[in-house]
């Protein structure tokens, strides 16, 4: 099935295909898996081969506003401000996207996107970028899609854009389906109000190789991905129950393990994919160190060079003073910040 | 089987069991596997899951000298020009060795050795270390066993002094049998004389974890370690066409992709195990950049930071000018140097 036949299948015939009114704006966060979504069953719809589970970083994220005028004949997008050249691969992305609900191009929008994260370094910014987008066009064609559709569409746009419509702990379920129908997200229902993550920007360049490409070549060039499929629905068990239970050393080390796990099997592909620089590697045992002298302190890493640490709200302080440059999200508490 | 009935058969009833001379010394050289040997299927007699292929680097290793006097009553070391005090792990490992040949403790001896090597740093100072005592204890002795009969009993003091007995290419073969009569090292006849290495020393402190402690926490937490069986004997059999063929980017690829997999699957532990260091990593995405140029770069890595350089002699110079620090040895060129 191609992505456009799904996209026709959501929006039925009782559906908008022109826009309802003339401006919507959405945001969306950023999440992080503890989890990770490593792998996909089918690249046309993005269709995952495991679940995957992650954590809202609720301060984090894209506002998009569209803006629609029947003058409009092609699209255009401004990004934090400045005008992007329609052959970038933002450009090129959001235009696809677009074109997954429009087979005879009879409209065309301006994109308006603010976003407080830097693109393509592992900080998950796609993910926030496709479901600002899906529900600020949920909004524009008054469709009054649930949530959980609307990241179907989105996770046409990025996998990991799958997860980023609600806040706290959210699970991407991957489904059993071809058609893809069944691999969407939902919240757990936990609260943690203790739960802290730290952010720690190691370097904010472009990433040498897109984690789409990543994953292709780790699929194919690897025998010790085999072993990751029964590993992350392990992964997904413990962690849920760690949740359950409030256990966070039981969380931080099943998060730092199994993204551990994906950077192993990507060492191991041919030609070796590699997300660790110096300073990453510098960061990661700095962590280790202080997990020796007993601070309960994990960490996780998404394709890219930077880590996301995990600990809870009364180490926080500790936290600080071991990593003057982090920034230190209360996930239960910080408010969505527009 | 205990280690010390393994050396009783070796040593049958013919053979001395005291020193026949007061005095005999032996060279072994380092040894860096090109497949590596991770995991035991037997600890006690350090029986390998997998075979494994090195290449010995002739001018790096161990000149130990035993030293028999009968008036001597308990076992003495001098390492590197200083006396060793006999609680220290060297000491300890040496004299364990020592035991299992002398189950009524008739004899002692002063052992010394001189070493051109870092200790417990990567580059295999207990391979050529427990080669070079086999040896010398073999002419001390005067036991005149073959070099695989000798591979075996250097294998009780390290797994990868097994392959320390040979110059060029040399294959440990795993072997069947549950007594580790078959667990012995061979060359491999082919030459190549363009082949070089590139010592790159990264750091020469002690290891944060030794081989043996890695290898079997490795093997208990880690589900990865279910591929590496069939890789490593897949890997071995790719290498030995590649020696064949003189198919130079086949080796390195092959070499670096099993080493970086032995360490993937380390990483993939809990708690986790990682030899990179900072510069470990800023070391391999230089080899990674000059590969990309077009130069036949490639590395391996053992449980250890430091990285050995493998390329062809025309490149020796370039290898040079990007790593100024590195130690080149040209693998069938250069003399051994006791």
């Amino acid at each position: 099935m191609k992505r456009s036949e799904f996209t026709q299948i959501i929006l039925h015939h009782h559906m908008p295909t022109e826009p309802q009114q003339t401006r919507a704006t959405a945001f969306a966060p950023i999440n992080i898996a503890l989890s990770k979504y490593w792998g996909k069953r089918n690249s046309e719809l993005n269709l995952p081969v495991t679940s995957s589970l992650s954590i809202t970083i609720p301060t984090k994220g894209s506002k998009t506003t569209l803006v629609w005028t029947s003058q409009q004949t092609q699209d255009s997008i401004v990004f934090n401000g400045e005008e992007i050249d329609r052959h970038s691969v933002l450009a090129q992305g959001i235009t696809q996207f677009f074109d997954l609900f429009r087979p005879t191009h009879r409209w065309h929008l301006h994109t308006i996107i603010e976003t407080n994260i830097a693109l393509a370094a592992g900080f998950a910014s796609s993910a926030s970028g496709f479901a600002a987008l899906a529900l600020a066009m949920n909004d524009l064609f008054a469709w009054r899609l649930e949530l959980s559709t609307l990241s179907m569409l989105a996770r046409l746009g990025s996998g990991s854009a799958t997860r980023s419509l609600w806040t706290g702990f959210v699970e991407w379920h991957c489904g059993q389906r071809d058609d893809g129908m069944d691999s969407y997200a939902a919240p757990l229902l936990e609260h943690w109000p203790e739960f802290c993550v730290g952010l720690l920007d190691i370097r904010t360049t472009e990433k040498p190789i897109s984690s789409r490409k990543a994953m292709q070549d780790t699929m194919n060039t690897t025998s010790l991905y085999s072993c990751w499929p029964e590993k992350a629905t392990h992964d997904i068990r413990l962690l849920k129950h760690a949740i359950d239970q409030k256990d966070f050393s039981l969380l931080g080390s099943v998060a730092e393990q199994n993204a551990l796990t994906m950077h192993a099997i990507m060492l191991s592909s041919w030609p070796p994919i590699c997300y660790f620089l110096p300073d990453t590697i510098a960061a990661i045992q700095r962590v280790w160190a202080l997990r020796q002298t007993g601070l309960d302190l994990y960490f996780t890493q998404d394709a890219g060079p930077n880590l996301v640490l995990l600990f809870l709200k009364k180490d926080a302080n500790t936290v600080k003073q071991s990593f003057p440059n982090v920034e230190i999200v209360s996930i239960f508490d910080d408010r969505i910040k527009p």
